[in-house]
This record gives C-alpha cells, structure tokens and sequence, in this order.
C-alpha cells in the first residue's frame, strides 16, 4: 500500500517543528512505563533524542511501548552520566536537572527557549551527585501534598509542557521545511513501511 | 513512637491547603500504574478525594502504589460514569473533560480557580460519550509530534499542574487553620501510626 500524501505532509510538518537544541537526559531512571512515556512526551513537543543511563542496579527494561513514539525519537544509551552530560554539553546545551536543593529555582522561572538539556533523576534513588553537580540549574514543581516527589516521567511532562508553551510563544516551531540532508533522510526513514 | 511535632504540623499544613472544589474523574482508566500516579498528582495538588469508574472490560488493578499517597487522597469507585458525574456535579462541580473535539479550547486558557472536576479517558478507548456529552468544556493539550496522544496521567498532571498555577496566584492555598469537624477527625485518621 502506498503511503498517503497526508501522511507523508504530517511526517514533514512533525520533522519541521523537530527542536534539535532541547533534548531530555535519564539518570539511571529504570521502569519501562516511565522511559517509555518520557519518549511519548518528548515526541509530543518535538524532541528529537532522548539519551539516556544504563541503571547500574538493575538494568533499563525499555521496550517500544511508548505509543509507537519509539520510532520518531531517537534514543542513545550511555554507559554512565558523565559521557551523557558531556554529549549533551557537546551539543551546546545548559543542564537543567528536575531537583530540589537550596538554589532550586521554580520551574515555571526558567527560559527554555535558549538550548538545554532536562536531566531526570531516578525513580527511588533521584539525581546521581554528579549530575547535580554539573547542572548549570535546579528546577523545582511545586507540591502541597504528603508525598514527597511526582512520578518521574510526570515531572518530565509538566516542565516540557512549559518548555513547549514558552516556544510556541517565542515562535520556535514555525519554522521554514527542513532542507538538510539529515532532514531528508529522516523523512525518508519515516516514510519506509 | 510517638509523632513527631513537625510530621503533626505537616499533617496539619497538608490539610488547610486542600482544595475541597477541584478532582479528577477517571473514566474507565484501569492500568494501576496510570491510577497510582494520578493519585499522587492528586495529593501533589491538594485534591483531596478521587473518583473512579471501574472498566467494564477488564478490571481495575489498583493498588496502593502512588508512593504512599493512597493514604492521604480518597478514592471514590462508581459503578458508571453517569453516577460519577452526577456525583461531583451535585458537588457544583464544572466537568472539564481531557478531550479532543471541535469546540475544544487549549488548556491554558481556562479558569481553574472555579470549583471544577478533572474527567480523564481510558488509555485505549478514550472517553465515553456520556462524558463528552456532559462536559461543561473540552480540554486539549498541545502536542506537535506523531503520537496522538499523551499518557493519561501525564495529561492529567499538565492540567492539574496548571490548576496549581492559577490557584497558588489567587491566593486559593493561603488560607485559615480548618476548624471544622472534618478536617479534625481527617488530621486524627492521619496522626494514626
Ligand atoms: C520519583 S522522583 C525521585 C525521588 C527520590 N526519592 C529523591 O529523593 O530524589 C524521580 C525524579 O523525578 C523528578 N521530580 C519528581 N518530582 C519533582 C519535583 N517536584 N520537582 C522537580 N523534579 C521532580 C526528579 O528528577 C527526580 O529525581
Ligand atoms: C491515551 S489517551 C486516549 C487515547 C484514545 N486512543 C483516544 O483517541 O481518545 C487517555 C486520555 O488522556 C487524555 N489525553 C491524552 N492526551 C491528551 C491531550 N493532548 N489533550 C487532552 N487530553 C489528553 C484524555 O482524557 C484521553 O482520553
């Protein structure tokens, strides 16, 4: 069956829209469900690459079951949170870890329309020490409850959500057809059956 | 062990600050990861009680995983989500349902600060028609990629997470120690060990 022009019009709209200066960082976060919705979100505000660390307990049960998102976002495994941070800071970007600590500043305080990185911490253990430490910024959701944190790719959600909001204000995603090669083969990718 | 003064003074914190006019209605929702997470959102926010409807297919796994928060936000099981709706609008709730629809208006741009319940869809089959129909408005968040949807208790924790916003603005969490009975017997069932 051939591919329908609409849907070949969506992959390049989607592909158009595509933020290559804003990517999400998993520090050891583990739970299939949470990495998978992470991806499904990331997809949803056009992240293209998600990196993400091997859990040294356990190991990353991740399987495509993120909507079928898994094939429109990349995904790249590292072996530990230094390489990731540094692939990230290779790439131009501000860490911005979801943390709590006496510099945190509210997430909804941050400009996310410059190039970052949001660093998410693990489902029991939180951010490692050192990617704490490397974060250029903390950023904090408010809670007024008894528990003590969101779940992980909740957290994720709700600060990408303003990242996208300050963006489409800021006019980031209106952006002309891609027309680099990498662009081209992408779409290329997409389109195969 | 006897409490400790300051968990008694959480407690007590925890308790002026919810929000008896704001909750979430899970229409048929059943994976017990996504029901556990929107409970934890809920107490995140100050929402005190959750209403449920059980899955006529399958049924609802639901376990007190929400990091502990089970015990601190109750949850309400209806048999159908017209006894579910009648419920909360007998409250003088408005139903705000999570939904994609012609008249749909962008999340960010309603007034959370009115009494208001929350309707979420099932993970596969979305919402019913009965809620759709009985929504007093149709919510949608943004989304820019492939997938057409996000997670359900991502979708839930961005809009409750903006309900959060606008209320902390309007002063909505400032307010007097409850005297009433019912808060007193709550903050005795929590001081329980
Ligand atoms: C379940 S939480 C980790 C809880 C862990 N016990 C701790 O103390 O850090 C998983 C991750 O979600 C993010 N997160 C959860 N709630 C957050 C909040 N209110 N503000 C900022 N980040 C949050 C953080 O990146 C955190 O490391
Ligand atoms: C996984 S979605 C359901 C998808 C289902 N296939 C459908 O077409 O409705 C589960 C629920 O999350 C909420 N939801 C997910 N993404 C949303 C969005 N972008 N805007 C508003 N609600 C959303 C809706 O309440 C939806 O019923």
């Amino acid at each position: 069956m051939p591919m329908s022009r609409s849907r070949f019009e969506k992959f390049k709209q989607v592909l158009r829209q595509r933020q290559h200066d804003m990517t999400v960082v998993t520090d050891q976060v583990h739970k299939a469900q949470n990495i998978s919705a992470m991806i499904r979100t990331a997809d949803a505000v056009g992240i293209p690459e998600v990196h993400m660390v091997k859990p040294v307990r356990g190991h990353l049960v991740y399987h495509n079951t993120a909507g079928g998102s898994g094939r429109f976002v990349s995904t790249r495994v590292h072996p530990d949170i230094q390489t990731a941070l540094d692939t990230v800071r290779g790439k131009g970007m501000r860490l911005l870890a979801a943390a709590w600590s006496d510099n945190a500043v509210s997430y909804r305080d941050m400009d996310y329309t410059q190039p970052f990185a949001l660093v998410m911490g693990a489902e029991k253990y939180g951010l490692s020490e050192t990617a704490m430490e490397a974060a250029d910024a903390h950023l904090t959701i408010p809670m007024i409850g008894m528990v003590e944190s969101y779940n992980v790719s909740v957290a994720a959600a709700i600060i990408l959500q303003e990242a996208m909001h300050q963006r489409m204000r800021s006019g980031h995603y209106d952006l002309p057809d891609p027309t680099d090669a990498a662009s081209r083969k992408q779409l290329f990718r997409w389109a195969q059956p």
